[in-house]
């Protein structure tokens, strides 16, 4: 099998552990009786930076050599992992080097600058992205933390299904958000190995659908255009993510944009905390009894709740 | 001393404690940064019906004798003491009838209706509140169960400041939100009892500062206009909690419009927890640091999170 094993993972943990929030597992009876199921949703939109993002971010920056951090950190990403590596840098005092497109969400950009983080802003493209990632680099002589491609990464994102499967340990059935698949990829292998009959599922903006589609083609797909609200869901698939979803996950779940914003209003309005559009992408399918689990036990990544408030999607 | 004791709270607390939430106390960095104390946010707005109301509710509903619960309870109330009250009976299966101001936000009154309470609208007047009520308990012989001018109501709320002092012993300031006074009553009561040097403090719009005027007073002023966002604040005090303010209230601080959404948007971005304008009400003075409390333990009851999400004020 490809990717970290539950030992990885169980490490991971204990190493980031004493950095990070143990988020709570939430529920909401209007919520379960709206999905016709238990829905447990793990609450990452409570975690340090507002995302899950810590726990790999942590954990890769955790296990750098005392050579290899005073070089400091480099990555690109669209806000979450780049305000969770920013706040991990300042755990070994290193410099961290961020590329942001153009595009990313205001309040996500605050976090960054907030955790001192030195942003470079480029195109929204990925190719963008790389080019100034990788020039960055070649100048500063910092490692670059993939938001994805990365071990250490899919083994720190791992440890939310972890925490998730410890406190609810009979789920039936799992989902998380899928972009470039590091969060899906730990919640896929750890909830596989910590209880074989789980099925795990991804959501997935209809409007970025290329993890869909490559798992379909049985070949990665390239993304296109990725006209979407979830705005941390606009990055595709890497070999090794894409490797560990063709193994791990059961089905990827399209969700539209009225889905997104519904799921989050229902969200917000019964459980009164603030998912980000990308954390409803997870929700909606179950709400909207998508995933045909009627009576089951359901655990849903809440992934973030990064949200620019001037730019809601309700009315 | 006016009001419920210690002792009385303590019974209310273990009467009510199956039926509701043990709200999580939360905290945040930024936000202690930013108030230079120690905040400790008692999370009401992630109660049972979304507001520490339903303490007061089940308090009293529990509490009726068998005769008089089957004749139902009646209440006015501008929403989340109405949404607990249809709540509450429905713990013992009996009818609430509930008096609503034309003006209440769409979300409480979707809240009343989805807990099956029988709703009247009326004018936002509180004589015409009055006069809708008495016009149902004389039609229908259901009991009254007054929003704060109860001692049951008082007794109930307070059990939101107990749970937060059990939790944080250390406190030196607590802050609830003031309208009717139940909550602040109820607060005062319980957090002079448990410690005896606590400062008490409310929070007030200032644009429905009657509560302020008339402890300056020293007599019950009339509330006049209330335009505030703070569609929770709307109420004014009755001679039982004015006396119990009189004794246990250190202080009321009066805060603006502006001051009030920008304290929710600091709640809802750094916490990412909704908390609704009059729950703001009581974070502001602490996070603009009004109250003098540098360096110490701050109490702040966020009192509840029903808001309408189409009228926001962020932009």
């Amino acid at each position: 099998m490809t990717g970290p094993n539950l030992e990885t993972i169980r490490a991971a943990h204990a190493r980031i552990a004493p950095h990070i929030h143990r988020t709570p597992v939430m529920s909401s009876r209007a919520l379960n009786a709206m999905a016709g199921a238990r829905v447990f949703f793990k609450c990452e939109n409570l975690q340090k930076t507002g995302s899950f993002k810590i726990r790999g971010a942590a954990n890769a920056i955790l296990s750098l050599s005392d050579e290899e951090a005073r070089r400091g950190v480099a990555t690109h990403s669209s806000g979450n992992h780049a305000a969770a590596l920013a706040y991990a840098a300042r755990l070994r005092d290193i410099p961290a080097w961020i590329v942001m497109p153009s595009n990313a969400p205001a309040a996500k950009v605050k976090a960054v600058e907030g955790y001192g983080g030195q942003i470079t802003f480029c195109e929204p493209t990925l190719a963008a992205r790389d080019a100034a990632a990788q020039e960055i680099i070649a100048r500063t002589g910092a490692v670059l933390i993939h938001p994805y491609n990365d071990q250490r990464i899919i083994a720190g994102q791992a440890t939310a299904a972890m925490e998730l499967l410890q406190e609810v340990p009979d789920l039936d059935v799992i989902l998380a958000p899928v972009s470039g698949g590091g969060l899906l990829s730990g919640t896929g292998i750890c909830a596989k190995m910590m209880r074989a009959n789980v099925r795990v599922i991804g959501g997935e903006p209809r409007n970025a659908d290329d993890a869909a589609r490559s798992l379909d083609a049985g070949a990665i797909q390239p993304l296109g255009s990725a006209d979407t609200m979830a705005d941390g869901l606009r990055a595709s698939l890497c070999e090794l993510t894409f490797a560990i979803l063709r193994e791990r996950v059961d089905q990827i779940l399209l969700v539209s944009e009225e889905e997104i914003a519904e799921a989050m209003r229902h969200v917000w309005e019964r459980m009164k905390i603030i998912a980000e559009p990308s954390a409803a992408v997870a929700a909606a399918p179950v709400l909207n009894k998508q995933i045909g689990a009627e009576g089951k036990h359901v655990g849903v990544i809440l992934s973030g709740g990064n949200v620019d408030l001037a730019k809601l999607p309700f009315a």
